[in-house]
């Protein structure tokens, strides 16, 4: 899932959780349609996600600016999709929103 | 691997690789080493990472601040990982320093 990065400062949020074994299904659904509904949002850049055997995700989703990141936490079907996650599919989660200031690559030739 | 993190800022070093197939032994001695002694650098506060069926990395390190991160950057035995990792080990990747903002946080009772 690498996407182009641009040149810094650039947003990432960075979201770990834990899931409850409530609902998986509708938590798989829902979290297909706000990846698909996030990635038109102005500002959204690209996302790296994995998710361990011990069933904690790791998601990083990065964005031009804070801004977009504001606008995407209010939009309204988002938030709806926030509180049935705190209502029902989470056990705990932590979302950090940083400022990336540097950038180092490397690719094998 | 959740730790308690402080209340921001803090910072933040994202690291998303995919592996050669060269040396896999050799390089989780060299990963397990570098964990344990990046653990013991000042500024450290603690780290998440899980690793994809698709044999792609997704870490983050964290510290209290950017100076904690040059440091550890800098140091010998972790310059000469790098090294390796760059001659034998990634197959590419992307390192981020970034500047944790703002934190929420969910725990369910």
């Amino acid at each position: 899932m690498a996407f182009r990065r641009p040149q810094p400062p650039y947003y990432a949020v960075i979201i770990t959780s834990t899931l409850t074994d409530q609902d998986p299904d509708g938590y798989a659904a829902m979290s297909e349609r706000m990846a698909e509904l996030g990635k038109r949002q102005p500002g959204y850049l690209g996302r790296e996600s994995q998710t361990g055997a011990d069933g904690r995700e790791l998601t990083v989703l990065y964005y031009q600016d804070a801004e977009s990141i504001t606008a995407w936490k209010q939009h309204p079907e988002h938030l709806e999709a926030q509180r049935l996650g705190r209502e029902r599919w989470y056990a705990d989660y932590h979302i950090e929103v940083a400022k990336v200031e540097r950038l180092y690559g490397f690719e094998r030739e």
